[in-house]
């Protein structure tokens, strides 16, 4: 029986990393790509309910065709998954992202939010980074991303668990293996660059440079700068559930 | 010294939940209002990198005056810290939003997102919602969100976590107390309504069902469905830590 792969992603379905992402897992089934008309970045789980969604079916340089969706990450799998697609797909994956998702990035990320909309219809699901801004080496985000497919198609994931996936911007043979880690601690210092309009109005561009924070042992960002794939098991429940009986404690009346 | 409050929503300015948390807590120190110039429902963690940032100062009704941001709730608590406001407010609140964000309704929120990005940038932070989307009883929530403020002004929060509120729709007198609660597992039955457009275009909106699932004890569900308050301390570190040996023990080779 032939696999089904959902292709979707954040930066639009004209980006490169798609393609590359298509290229690399064609053979292993049937492939069908939904994603963004343009690119989508950092709106985090966004979903589009004031709007409607519209799609038109588009066909990239004679390589795949896809429906390009006016709407979210989020949007585009739960459209997949409700509408567009016969059956449901044994695999989804989201990307390969230009730029890296680790650390605090996950919670803005497009890209995340794809998989996550996966695993929330209970689909094996995972997103996929180059941890480059320039001069992505897509082919061996690709290769990794092939493997990785495989991998999930055998076994699947635990249950409401996503895999993020982040990927050294190296020649393959420089990459030193899989490392499974939690997301760095971190956040982004804003730098607001603030602008006037020709009529005098206020505006602002919103800048920021990462900031780890805390032990990096084990993260993310540790994967990285030392040359492994990055594996972290992201999940949706948002509970502080280690807080639940200091809350408790507090005893609250009205 | 004067307490500072910062005040977000993400049903907009304008709404009227953002006015009954206004006047609810008004005397309890100095208020600021940053808030999206226009509804942002389900934007889930938004921020908004690749336009620029409109703000302008508007004044609702004689009664405050604020800044409305062409953006997201998470833009508009950057900006506020960042840009807008002297000194980092004490606590922020984010509010009162018309309709739970319950279960799984957290990713895709908006007004949750904002306490969020509130919390990352390491200031007390709370989300309430009235559990109604027609005919809330502003009022009762108004009162919780006081109660609650005079607390967290006090105690503050523990480190990465903020404060989820659902209000009960009932009036006062009928709230039985708070409820320190965890997200319950849910999902949305995706319905996509298909229409075309005169020119013959195929478009949908997205509707959906809540469906809860799994046991319901303890969770934000039950609270609300027994008239508690409910309190759930949500963070932003999505690792499934509990996945992480499961993972480890696939160990993957290139």
């Amino acid at each position: 029986m032939r696999m089904r792969i959902l292709i979707s992603n954040d930066d639009g379905i004209y980006a490169p990393g798609i393609m590359a992402l298509y290229q690399a897992v064609r053979d292993l089934g049937e492939i069908s790509v939904v994603a963004p008309h343009a690119e989508q970045s950092a709106v985090g789980h966004a979903i589009t309910i004031s709007d409607p969604i519209k799609i038109k079916t588009i066909q990239r340089e004679g390589d795949f065709e896809g429906y390009a969706v006016v709407g979210t990450p989020a949007d585009c799998v739960k459209l997949a998954v409700s509408v567009l697609l016969d059956k449901p797909p044994d695999l989804i994956i989201s990307g390969i992202n230009l730029g890296p998702n680790a650390g605090i990035s996950v919670i803005y990320s497009g890209t995340v939010s794809a998989a996550t909309e996966g695993t929330i219809l209970g689909i094996p699901s995972m997103a996929i980074s180059v941890d480059a801004f320039t001069n992505p080496l897509w082919d061996t985000a690709g290769q990794v991303a092939r493997r990785l497919a495989q991998e999930l198609l055998q076994r699947g994931l635990p249950p409401d668990t996503l895999l993020n996936v982040n990927v050294p911007n190296r020649p393959m043979d420089q990459i030193r293996g899989f490392a499974v880690t939690r997301m760095g601690r971190s956040r982004f210092a804003e730098i607001f660059h603030r602008r006037i309009t020709p009529r005098g109005d206020t505006y602002y561009w919103l800048d920021g440079e990462l900031q780890m924070l805390g032990d990096l042992k084990g993260t993310d960002f540790q994967a990285l700068a030392e040359g492994y794939v990055s594996l972290t098991p992201i999940g949706f429940d948002l509970t502080r559930h280690a807080c639940l009986p200091e809350l408790k404690q507090w005893n609250l009346a009205l």
